[in-house]
Parts: C-alpha cells; sequence; structure tokens
C-alpha cells in the first residue's frame, strides 16, 4: 500500500467546525481531545459516511460523528457485539455447535446456530446470559485483523464450520477481516465495540427456526435473538416496556373491544371498523375536521379510482408500481385504485384561473387509499392494504410558505398535545452532495432556511437529517412517543416544487403575471389506521372520555329501576353522552366487572335512593367508587370532560 | 280461428272484485259500466297484462285495469297516438316525406322522418303543431286493422316508403295491423285512444338527428319530439315546469355554485366534492348519522375491495359482473371494488355468535360502491360509477320485523319531510303466479301481510304494486316529489330472507337453540350523489340555512370596517356558522350582487353605524333589507333556524 500519507488531516465536526489532527489517529483520541466523557460513552464513528472502530487509524480528511449510545449507529455497534459474546458464550457451553451470522438487529441482535443433535429449549437461555455476562467482565477487547482468504478458510476448515466456508467463499481476497474477543474469533465486517466490559446487562428474548440464508431447502437453524444494554437499569426498563406493550397490544385490544375486525373473506389487510372503532375515527375526525375548518382548510371528497392518465400526470404511476393495485380496464381506459389523494387535489386547484387573492387554498379529506404490501408485512391496523389519510394540500405563493408551515407545525403540536403525545421534530433536508433531489437549488435552500428559521422563532428543539428530504422538497418529520417510550414517526409537512409543474399549476399574481404556487403535503395522524392502532397502545385501551366509544354505563341495581335508568339515559344522550342501560336481570357485582373490561369510564350504580333524590352513584373505572353527585351536577362534570379533551386520571 | 268462445266472462277488478260481463263486450262498455266519467276519461285498457285499445272486444276471462291519463299506461297509449297526429300533419305539410318509426317515450313522443332534400327548422315547428290540433279537433277515430302482410308491402310500395317495408320483413303474416285516423294509415301494433279529440294540446319541443334503427351506417332522419296534453294548462305547466328544470339543473348550479366537478383526467362518471358540496354533503350526513344513532343504528365502517369470494358467496358475482368492474388480482386471490356494502355487513354480524338478546343490530355506514355505468348513460350526480350510499342493515327476529319497518318508514318520512318533500309509498309484493322470487313462501306471505297491517296502522296512502318485489323479499319503495311536481324514486325498505341463508347468519334464541334473523336493508337518501343532484333542483341552489355551504356574508362598506367584521365573524364562527367576510376594497354594491349570485342566505351590512351599536344591517337572499337588529338578537335568530332546519321563505 503506497498511498501517499497526509501528516495532518482536517476533521469536520456535526456542527461544521473543522479540526486538524495527526494522521492516523484513532475515533478514540478525536473523542478524547473533546472530552474524557464524550471517550467513555463513545462506541465506534461514522467517518466519511463509514462505520468504524473506536480504534481504527483515519488517514485522509472527513467528516466525524461520534456514536454513542444515544445513537442508532452506537447502538447498532452495541449489539453486533453483543452477538459476538453470544456466540463466544455458546460455544463455550455447547462445544462444537457451527456458527451462521449474527447482525445487530433494529432492537437487539440474533446469531443463528447450529447446535447439532441438541434441541435447545427456551430454559436454557438463562444459561447462556449468565456466561455472556462473565465473559463480558472479563473485559476483553475487540481486536480486529486482516486476513488472506486462504488462511481464513483454513481456519474454519480445522474448526469444521461449513457455513463460514460458505460465506467465505462469496468474498473477495484482501477485503477479509477476523474480529476476536477473548476466546472466540469470527468472521466479520466489524465495527466492534472497543471491550467487552461496556456491555453490562443482557437478556435473550426467544428463540425460533432460520433456515441458513433464509432458503427453505437448506438446513433450519437456531436463531437466538437477544438484546444487550450498557446498564442493568435501561434492560430493566425495556424488559417492563415489553411487557407493558404486550398488554396494550391493538391487536388484542382492537378484538377485545370490539374495534376493528381482519375478516379473511373480505380480505387481508383491510380493516373493517366495527361499531365501536368506527365511533372512536368519527370522533378524530371530527376533531382534526374542525381544527382544520377553524384554521382556514376546506373539505374535499375525491373517488377511490381513478384514470391511469392522472397518475402518469402525476409520475407515480409506473415509479411506484410495485405498491399500486394492477389497472382495471373501463371501456378503452385504465383505472387505478388512488395510492393517493395528491394528484386529485391538484386537479381541484387547476379547476379554475386562480388569484392570489385567493391563495392560500387549503384542501383537506379524510382519503381512503390503497397500496399493495405483501401479506407477510401485514400487521393488525399498524400495516394494512387499505388506509384513510388524514391528508391536506396547502397551495400559496412562497411569501406565505413560512406563515403556513409554522401554521402546520403548530395544529400538529397542538393535535397530539391533546393525546399527552410529546413530539421530537426533524428537519430533513437535501443532502448537497446528492443528485436525487429534484427542483430548483434556489428554492431548496430558500425553503431550507425559512423551514429552520421558523423551527427557531418558534423555539422548537429540532435535529436536522440532512439526505433525508423527499424527492420533491425538503419536510419536517413528527416523531411522537408513547405512553410507554416508544417512538413513531407519525406526520410530516412536506414541501412541494415538483407537482406544481407537473400539472402546470399557477395563480395570477398581482402583478398581472403567472407563477406557481408551492404545495404543502401534510398529515398530522398520517394514517387513521396506523394513528389509531398507537392510540390504543398508547391508552391501553383506557381512551379519555371525549374518545370513549362508551362512555357512560347505567347499571340498575335491580330490574325495577330500569325504568328509571333509561330516563337518566336519554337525558344524557340528548347532552350527545354516549350511555348505554344495562337492564339484564344480572347482579350489580357482575355487572360492573363487564363494564370495568369493556374499559368504560363512567359507571352509575342506581337504586332507590339514587333515583328517589336524582342522584347517581359513580363509579370511575380503574379507580372504584368516586361518590355520590347530584345528576345535573354530574352532568356538567362529563360535559366538562368532553369539551375540554382531559385526559384519564 | 275456431277457437270456441264463451258467452260470459269474469272480468277481475284491480280490487279483487270480480264482475261477469257479455263475452266480446269492450273496454269502454266495461269503464261504462262502471262510471260514465271513467268511460270518458279512459284511454286504454290493459288486460291480461295486455295494453288494448278502449274498442278491442274481450273474449276470455282477465283481470283489467281500465288506463286513464292518471295511469303511466294511459299516457303512453295518448302520446302514442299523437306520434301519429305528428306524422298525419307533417304528412299533409311536407308531400312525399318518408316515415321511420313513432313511439311513446317516457315524457311524450317522437317520430323519426326522412323530409329528403329538405332541411326543417325548429321555426316550422309551430306550424306543425297547428296542423296537428287541427287534425284533432277534426275528431277522428283511430281504427285498427289486422292485414295480410303482402297487401301491407303492396301498400307501402305503392307509397314508395322505403322504412316501412323493411320494418315489415321482420313480421310474420297474421301479426300485421294497421291504424288509420283521418287521412293516415300506419304500421302499428297499437292500441291507440279512441279519437283524436282526447288531444287538446300539443308542443313539439325540438328536432334532433337518429340513423335509422340507430345504426350510424344508415341514413340519418329527423327526429321530432313532442309532448301532448288532454287539457292546455297541463301542457301550460309542464312547459313551465320544463322551464323551471333547466334553470334548476343540478349540473349547472353545481358548476356555479361549486358543489361538484368531474373532471376528465380523473374520470367520467366520477364526481369529485368540491368545498361548498363536501359542506353539503356532509351537513346531510350529520343530519341522518344523528338520527340513526338515536334510533339505536350502530355506524361501520368497510373497504372498497373485497376479495371476490364474499360476492360469490353473496351471489352477486358473476350474476351482477355486467355493472361490477373487472377483478384485480392480488398475490393469489382476486379483489374487486365494492359494488355493495350488504355482504360486509353480514360478515360484522357474523363475527361473533350472536343472542336473541342482542337483537335487532342495526348496522349503517356511509358506503361508497362502485358501479359500472356506460358512458352515454352518465349524467352529473344523478347517474356515476361511483356513489355513496346511506346504507344499513337492520338483523332481526320474525317477531321484531313489525316494529323495525315501523322505524324504518317513520325515519324515512321524517327526512324527507325536513326537507319539504311529500312521499308517495309503494309496497313493491311478489306475484304469486311468477316462479322469480326467492325464499319461503309462508314468509313472504307473513312478511307482506305485515307490511300492510305496519302502513295501516301507520295511516299510510300506498299503493301496492305486484310482482314489483326484489328476488329476496317484497320492499317499500318511497316516491318522493320535488318543488316542480317531478317524481323520483328514492330510499327503499327490502326486507331479506335469502341473504342470511347464504351467509348462514344465526342467533341463539331464548329457546336454546339457532335461529336465522331477517335482514332489512334500508337507505333513506338511496345514494348522496343521485339524492344531492335532486335536492339542489328542488331547491333551485336556495338551500335551507343549515344546508347552505356558506350561511352568512359580512360585507364591511369599506375597508376601514374590515377588522370589526372580522370580529363579527369570529363570534359566529364560534356558535359553528359558516361566515366569510368580503374585506376586498370593492363597492359594497357589487359586494351584495356576488352574494345574492352565490345564494348566500344572509348578507350582513356594517358600517359605522352598526358597529358602533353593536347591531346588523341584515339582507335576506332573494328577498332583500329585512331590517337591523341587535347582533345578539340575529345571533339567536340564526341559531334557532339552523337548529329547527328551518325551509327558506
Amino acid at each position: 500500500m503506497s498511498q501517499e500519507k497526509q501528516d495532518q488531516i482536517s476533521v469536520t465536526f456535526p456542527d461544521k467546525t473543522v479540526r486538524t489532527f495527526s494522521s492516523g489517529i484513532s475515533g478514540f483520541e478525536i473523542a478524547a481531545s473533546i472530552s474524557p466523557r464524550l471517550a467513555k460513552e463513545a462506541l465506534s464513528i461514522t467517518y466519511n459516511e463509514q462505520i468504524l472502530d473506536l480504534g481504527r487509524p483515519v488517514f485522509e480528511n472527513g467528516s466525524i460523528k461520534i456514536n454513542t449510545w444515544e445513537t442508532e449507529e452506537g447502538k447498532q455497534t452495541f449489539w453486533h457485539s453483543t452477538a459476538h459474546l453470544l456466540a463466544e458464550a455458546v460455544e463455550a457451553l455447547y462445544p462444537g455447535v457451527k456458527l451462521g451470522i449474527g447482525p445487530a438487529i433494529e432492537n437487539g441482535f440474533y446469531y443463528d446456530i447450529d447446535f447439532g443433535d441438541h434441541a435447545i429449549t427456551a430454559a436454557e437461555l438463562p444459561v447462556i446470559e449468565k456466561k455472556m455476562i462473565e465473559l463480558a467482565r472479563a473485559k476483553s477487547t475487540f481486536t480486529r485483523r486482516e486476513i488472506a482468504k486462504a488462511e481464513a478458510v483454513a481456519y474454519y476448515k480445522e474448526k469444521n464450520d461449513p457455513y463460514k466456508i460458505e460465506l467465505l467463499n462469496d468474498l473477495d481476497d484482501g477485503t477479509i477481516t477476523f474480529y476476536t474477543q477473548g476466546n472466540f474469533t469470527d468472521l466479520c465486517r466489524g465495527p466492534h465495540i472497543p471491550n467487552t466490559e461496556k456491555v453490562k446487562a443482557v437478556k435473550l428474548l426467544n428463540l425460533a427456526g432460520a433456515y441458513w440464508r433464509g432458503n427453505s431447502d437448506n438446513k433450519q437453524l437456531t436463531r437466538i435473538y437477544g438484546i444487550s444494554f450498557p446498564k442493568q437499569k435501561m434492560l430493566d426498563e425495556y424488559l417492563n416496556m415489553l411487557e407493558e406493550a404486550k398488554k396494550r397490544d391493538h391487536k388484542k385490544l382492537g378484538k377485545e373491544l370490539g374495534l376493528y375486525m381482519i375478516d379473511s373473506m373480505i380480505g387481508s389487510g383491510l380493516p373493517v371498523w366495527l361499531p365501536n372503532g368506527t365511533v372512536l375515527r368519527r370522533t378524530l375526525e371530527a376533531f382534526l375536521r374542525d381544527e382544520q375548518i377553524s384554521r382556514g382548510y376546506q373539505e374535499v371528497i375525491t373517488p377511490h379510482i381513478a384514470n391511469l392518465n392522472l397518475y402518469k400526470t402525476s409520475g407515480h404511476y409506473p415509479y411506484y408500481a410495485d405498491s399500486q393495485y394492477d389497472p382495471i380496464k373501463v371501456d378503452d381506459e385504465e383505472y387505478m385504485l388512488k395510492p393517493m389523494n395528491c394528484p386529485h387535489h391538484h386537479r381541484i386547484y387547476s379547476r379554475s384561473m386562480r388569484s392570489y387573492r385567493e391563495l392560500p387554498i387549503r384542501l383537506s379529506e379524510f382519503g381512503t387509499v390503497y397500496r399493495y404490501e405483501q401479506s407477510g408485512e401485514l400487521n393488525g391496523l399498524s400495516r394494512v392494504r387499505g388506509f384513510t389519510q388524514d391528508d391536506a394540500h396547502i397551495y400559496c405563493t412562497t411569501d406565505q410558505l413560512k406563515d403556513e408551515i409554522k401554521s402546520c407545525i403548530d395544529l400538529t403540536q397542538y393535535v397530539f398535545s391533546v393525546f399527552d403525545m410529546p413530539v421530537d421534530i426533524r428537519l430533513s433536508f437535501r443532502d448537497e452532495n446528492s443528485e436525487k433531489f429534484g427542483g430548483d437549488t434556489s428554492l431548496w435552500d430558500r425553503a431550507q432556511r425559512e423551514i429552520r428559521e421558523v423551527a427557531d422563532e418558534l423555539n422548537l428543539d429540532y435535529t436536522i437529517a440532512e439526505g433525508e428530504a423527499s424527492f420533491y422538497g425538503p419536510k419536517i418529520d413528527f416523531i411522537i412517543r408513547d405512553a410507554i417510550g416508544r417512538k413513531w414517526q407519525l406526520g410530516t409537512v412536506q414541501l412541494d416544487y415538483v407537482m406544481p409543474e407537473r400539472f402546470d399549476l399557477t395563480y395570477m399574481g398581482s402583478d398581472n403575471q403567472k407563477h406557481r404556487p408551492v404545495i404543502i403535503h401534510r398529515a398530522p395522524f398520517g394514517s387513521m389506521e396506523r394513528f389509531t392502532s398507537i392510540l390504543i397502545e398508547h391508552f391501553a385501551g383506557n381512551f379519555p372520555l371525549w374518545l370513549s366509544p362508551l362512555q357512560v354505563a347505567i347499571l340498575p341495581i335491580s330490574e325495577q329501576y330500569n325504568e328509571a335508568a333509561e330516563a337518566y339515559a336519554r337525558e344524557m344522550k340528548e347532552k350527545g353522552i354516549r350511555v348505554h342501560t344495562d337492564t339484564r336481570s344480572e347482579q350489580i357485582g357482575l355487572k360492573i366487572r363487564e363494564a370495568e373490561k369493556a374499559k368504560t369510564p363512567y359507571m352509575l350504580i342506581l337504586g332507590d335512593r339514587e333515583i328517589q333524590n336524582k342522584t347517581v352513584s359513580v363509579r370511575k373505572h380503574k379507580i372504584g367508587d368516586i361518590g355520590t353527585f347530584a345528576f345535573d351536577e354530574y352532568l356538567n362534570k362529563l360535559t366538562d370532560e368532553i369539551r375540554l379533551k382531559k385526559l384519564p386520571v
């Protein structure tokens, strides 16, 4: 390697500051030059888009990111290294096993292992975990070694591991590296954390069968899934969260609470909203519709099919054909199930010559779209083949853009605050060095500058993701956190300079000249289906009163009070309260238990005394008896709670 | 014809009474036996399902209907005879013309005529009308004559009319009849009115080109459309109605008022609801939804596509394949655009084992369905390829049927009363002699008896149409009359004994046995699209305040009052009133004219005096200035008018 090396290199940090270091400096040393703490927390670096071991020397100018546990890249490095620990532990405990592959995944890692004749059970996992922690505490460093292909093959022949040899066959000599920690060496591209001691807590989550290389003609190996953390407390929290998530699973609650069903005769991935779910959805829609109307949106309704020409004009066909259904022939034309509402709205915009006085025009629609998903990807309400977007398109002048973005952010933040969901904001900008972003560079720069100004003026705490913009413009992504700390990317606000060209959208300016409007695409919930799945899990089905499909159960303590109970119910219904009277000849205890199980927010127990005094004895879901109230007083309390969209206590 | 004839025949009247007459009696004589007035008004009879001249003798037992102007059959006879008068007049005025065909149509008649080299213009039509009236006043009788084919052909050869000869070629000898009135004879199956004098008023409405026998390879003849009446006053009323209908045309108003658009790029027959139309539709939906909720309906939402298996189970596929779109292939399955909501609801019903305690279950949906229509049939909002039904299915026990029917009728009558649309009711029953009606006869009989009992108990004025039931059960049809007297068949209430079998729907009875529920299909509006088209024309776009897309226009008399005007608007918006403030620097006269043209129900003129006193000067659409009110008083007036759904004055 006769490459001439520089003496000094320039390193650019994420905040654009540039510092000079001696060539050959390691990521660890660079981190240490900033602070000892950063050096301690660093797990790997990203250098010129490549993730490297902390100990690897760098010889060229470049941009650096120090990856700690707080970053996705840091976690991935950490979990990948833990997969090696898993393999080391298994080799120690089950001599002679043969190893497949062991990558990091979204949450944790796995390793595919051939246990030979041994049928491993879940009961053995704690033993492996213990061994892993023991090995981690041995503070072994991860050592990288470039190795000739022949030597690598010889190593695995000696070790008698056919899977690794098969992997080696696909690799070119000169690109092969081994990583070693303790007594274990693995064929691996890396990177890894510096030392095993960083792994303080490990949980092996489950076992599954996995065909070697995903091919069902091959042998089925045992896949062990696990996760690890730099602190025991983090693992405890994670396991609690998993337990909580299981209890809150929207598929389980969706069925129990009669919110939706998937019916095989109707079709996979096509949710049917049952009565309770429909109340929930209509209430969400009404909430957002009212907010939008007060912010100057106009609602429209467009058909669920359209001529293919519409999608050819937008460029969505054939570009996104993979996620679209096959065209339907109608007479001599071809129609397609609507995969998005945008082009329909653009046609509404261009229905007449628009004047600058009319702008901004804000067209909104609860528009149901259909997109193909592989059947294996379908999941309850969260991954479906038909869903309803809370869509809107804002057509405005460039001068109006900043105010409109501000208003979109404000709406989104307000909407999620009502559900007590904290929102993280990411500004997704174009990568200046990439060609994949369309349209006029000066427009992009102006838009990105304005988005940033808006974010600063609103005092937002945001991150910037370069290269994450959409093809047609920069965007703002909203990532919400649910009640058990999980993050979900929901609505976006996207700027679009491309569709106005494609659909030849114009407005007549005050200068009597035609101009192009800018389009903002936005959807706070994103999809009613997916948002509802998150909402179910966020509230564990214990919805705030205003969202509860049933708000009040009236439970007469015996049949003789049924008539009086129905009179109470009528009065409540007139106030728009969703109430049901349980007139069955069942014990009051059973009625209460069933109403509790159905997560009914309030139960009114009605007997002689209550009816004579026109009072109600109130039980609150999960809390129990909260006392006796005059009926009118209680009614006011209820309507207040609904009107103010109070959260459950 | 050696058929033995009876001396006496039994004749059954529509009210099931039977009377005996001498064989060979004519319809006229039978009518006269009832009353001289009926004999005078009779135009033809329907005898054993066949329409006959009033003068034709009848020789067999049979059921009779006397067709007067008040019946469809009577009108058809009348108009067909007028078509012959038209031909007679044209022959008299334009000797040498050649005649095609001249049938009655839904409203009036036409005759296709070859005028040779003469290019007739609309200016000539009054001359022909005058001639027709002159000929009618000659009191010529219509005389029927059976004629041998050879003689008929010889007649038209002599007359040199190639079209009639071509028609004769397709007819069998022994089936051919001529009708003659005055100097005109026509090849015709009949029947006709007895005498031309019944035709008192004629209007030839327009001219069109029509290829001979509808084939564009043939010569284009001139089609003259016309209509006629037994009284001049009726014609005057009809022409007024036509004039009114033209002004009210929903396609014209739909565009002017920004209610909907049909866009060629999106597709034919696929209406796009524009902002104003969406407000109208959402308001109608909310109105019906609230009514349904208070009547115990539960709303659901189902997808717009479904697996073909669903429609195979219901039997809709392949039975109705002509009106359905081609299946879409998804993986190994076939899906179809939803042509109806019923099977989806049946699947929701059968999602769990139902108890008699749960019934009736009333599932409602504003469900958008897609059905193929030929492009020539498409018409604005009234005939489309995708439409939203205000659909519901009620699953009940046979014991609950009567109450449920009553409730459906009550809802339908209430709904149309709100729009001031009188409703005629038709009970469509099975024809006992026809095989085309499915299911158990005793169930049919019980259902029809109960429908009738319900109708009587509700004191309804109804007609019974035998043979008009649907395949799966008897039904109730609602025919509404609009503001200019036109009739429209809208929602139906249909009983269904077939789908519970096909979908194996059951409930557990109090006897602990499984039973089949009955299904009621019902939809008061029928389709949101078609109903909206009728509503637009009914109100001529001058919607009641509660339905108006924009309810109030605030018109400051100059820009200095804009701010105060916006404050008024905010206060009104908080009350849910749809208000717009016209802040342009235009003259108040122009602002008023434009608001009038947009049919805005109220205009508030705001100047110095109004703002100082917190009053409003109110103009009402089509009426003008209605005075000055304290703002609060006016607000109360408005919210009352909306809440009570008052009709426009």
